[in-house]
């Protein structure tokens, strides 16, 4: 567990998982992934709760997937009760047949899980610029729905991930004033992570009874301090998507604006961060994970430095090598404000200050060097000003990330 | 030679180099560089003409090393007789003992030179946030002055280099219609390189007699045409500098808006383009060049699009593994111009159209798996409409680039 989460004391890990209540879920190998033996490459969730609501977020990207673009034209994104997924292919930039492909995906959903088609939301990841085998997909959901089963959260989670080093999910107890809800959540990303979002899908499932534009809400405050602030290379995906679907399963309503609200949202960012920062240290190739807190006047100006110090190549290859070259970070806060030289710059790494007003300052050398040894290494900047701060989690840069992408379709 | 630069009839390569007419320089090694044996650390180049007019161009950082401020606020940038260069310290992020250092070097490069200090630039290259020793420096100017040499180029741009695999520099005879006048460059730059300019040094010479005026013009052009175009890891450094100088020891002489004009700006043209592409070729631990050329309607919109490919990591790695991964590129395209989904793009790879209106295009794939294999792959966008047009030149990623940035300073 990181240090940089904590869990809030009326938030209870459920060992072993299983999805919150009203929910079943199913990962099938369908022969997408062209692997041997078969992957898991299609996963259903559904919910079984007719007045569930939901709430969506998606990709900023002008290249835009097909189901990315099919889940926003032709679904009721406050009131979705099933949502499939396969991995292996992003169905990006597929054009005609694509959008094709991906509405018999949606048309196929529905038909498993005996829901209209505007209710059922549709994903996909992997590879760009390759067609989808619709006929493959719908043959898994055929599969998929007779294995569906409440514990069907493993696979189901196993079935959207691609490069993935390792499962990025989490059931929680979450004892509200009102009563105890459960959140069960699934993601996969590893390369392809932006501070502006990432190629990452995230589904998240709460028997709580919540309105939807609570759950819309609570769930566009939680993305923003979560998945927009990862970064693995910077690149901003044709595919990201995050779910949110509340079923009203354990009889707890949740008020709008009520103490119940507050104490699901603190789970939901909990939950959410956690993930985040998962998929931040399983970057591809990753070792290391660094955490960018900047601080100043200006919302506009700690942001950009905190992406930029986060985005750098040569601050991810530094953290790799454990090498504690600040020089880098003033070199990304620089170049993420031009022309506001001389700018009064103060950096600490792990709360060894090693710049201050600009200038270097003499630290502890040996002391600094073992303090970014370790699995987690703090970067914070001081900007001119006070009132504004932002956080960036990123995953290093390794000869890994090289291999790993360099031979990625071949 | 690369196939994306021409040389222009008017031009000719000097074989074995030397400075244009005016000028002489040296370089010595004066202990700067922590290397066994000692490397060439410090350069020294002098025009003798009184008259020489010169331009300059810096680094839009908001951190600015201590030389590139004292060149903005000290310097005569239209009239500069003397260079004076370090390599393996940049001053940069050293406050005021760094702006010092700075001022004690262009003094001794003052004394050394007989001009006044106002008429010396200074520029600094190496490790950010560690004190420049400038009694280093200062001795290594009185060795330098004893060696200043009309052939003192080679030297000289060996010791403004770093990181560099190999020499950038060039001497060419130009044909005017007035008369020939020579060119010579040294240019320096491998890491930390962005197309919003680059961790690079260059310094050219002339002895046309140009007007400060025309000189500025003619830097301004090129350099947007050059090192602002060419990206290894998308980082814009401190410490960005580029000098023109024009001594006018040839006797000819430049009119504005006249023919000499013309074909003296295509040679500068011709000579910073050849520098900047071997900048982005010897891209730390590169292998492989690419250019990207976006074409469309507006010219925000292609040169944020040729950016975002060229400075994508994810492009690069597939570039290094000669993977014809062009999911990619819609990838970086969609970034960098959110909100504009649908996305009616075209891309081709080295003349193969594999994406057209957005949508996937049959193509032959071995065909393409061959054009990628080359030292140099071309790719080429289509936005929507006509008139505007962006190129950027890139490196590729390899491992190399992460064992040297994970190992730079430790």
């Amino acid at each position: 567990m990181s240090r940089w989460v904590t869990r809030p004391s009326h938030v209870a890990e459920v060992e072993g998982g299983g999805l919150a209540r009203g929910f079943r879920a199913a990962g099938v190998a369908a022969g997408i992934k062209n692997s041997s033996p078969p992957a898991l490459d299609v996963g259903l969730l559904v919910s079984d709760v007719e007045e569930t609501v939901s709430a969506a977020r998606f990709t900023a990207s002008g290249v835009q997937a097909a189901p990315v673009l099919v889940c926003r034209e032709r679904c009721r994104l406050d009131a979705l009760r099933a949502v499939v997924v396969n991995s292996g292919n992003a169905n990006a930039a597929t054009g005609g047949r694509g959008l094709d492909a991906a509405a018999k995906m949606q048309g196929a959903g529905a038909m498993v899980s005996g829901v209209g088609e505007d209710r059922v939301a549709i994903a996909s990841t992997g590879v760009i610029g390759v067609q989808l085998d619709d006929r493959k997909v719908v043959s898994g959901l055929l599969a998929a729905r007779s294995e569906l089963a409440e514990d069907g959260d493993a696979r189901f989670g196993e079935a959207i991930r691609t490069t993935d080093g390792f499962p990025k999910q989490a059931t929680l107890d979450v004892t509200l004033p009102s009563g105890v809800v459960r959140i069960s959540a699934q993601a996969k990303g590893a390369g392809m992570i932006s501070p502006r979002f990432a190629t990452m899908l995230c589904f998240v499932q709460t028997d709580a009874s919540v309105q939807a534009e609570t759950a819309d809400l609570l769930l566009g405050v939680c993305v923003k301090r979560s998945f927009d602030r990862i970064s693995v290379d910077g690149q901003l995906s044709t595919n990201d998507t995050v779910i949110l679907q509340c079923s009203g399963a354990s009889g707890v309503t949740v008020a709008p604006e009520s103490d119940d609200e507050l104490r699901l949202g603190e789970a939901l960012d909990y939950l959410l961060r956690r993930l985040a920062l998962l998929i931040a240290a399983d970057g591809e190739g990753s070792k290391r994970v660094g955490r960018v807190v900047v601080h100043g006047g200006h919302d506009e100006a700690v942001t950009r430095v905190a992406r930029a110090v986060a985005n750098s190549p040569l601050v991810k290859a530094a953290l790799h090598g454990g090498d504690p070259n600040w020089g880098r970070i003033a070199q990304a806060a620089g170049m993420a404000l031009p022309g506001t030289a001389p700018l009064a710059l103060d950096i600490w790494i792990e709360d060894v200050q090693v710049c201050a007003r600009g200038a270097a300052v003499p630290f502890d050398e040996p002391a600094l060097a073992a303090a970014v040894a370790g699995d987690e290494v703090e970067y914070t900047i001081g900007l001119p000003g006070e009132g504004a701060e932002c956080e960036v989690f990123f995953s290093d840069l390794s000869h890994e990330y090289v291999t790993i992408n360099a031979e990625y379709t071949t």
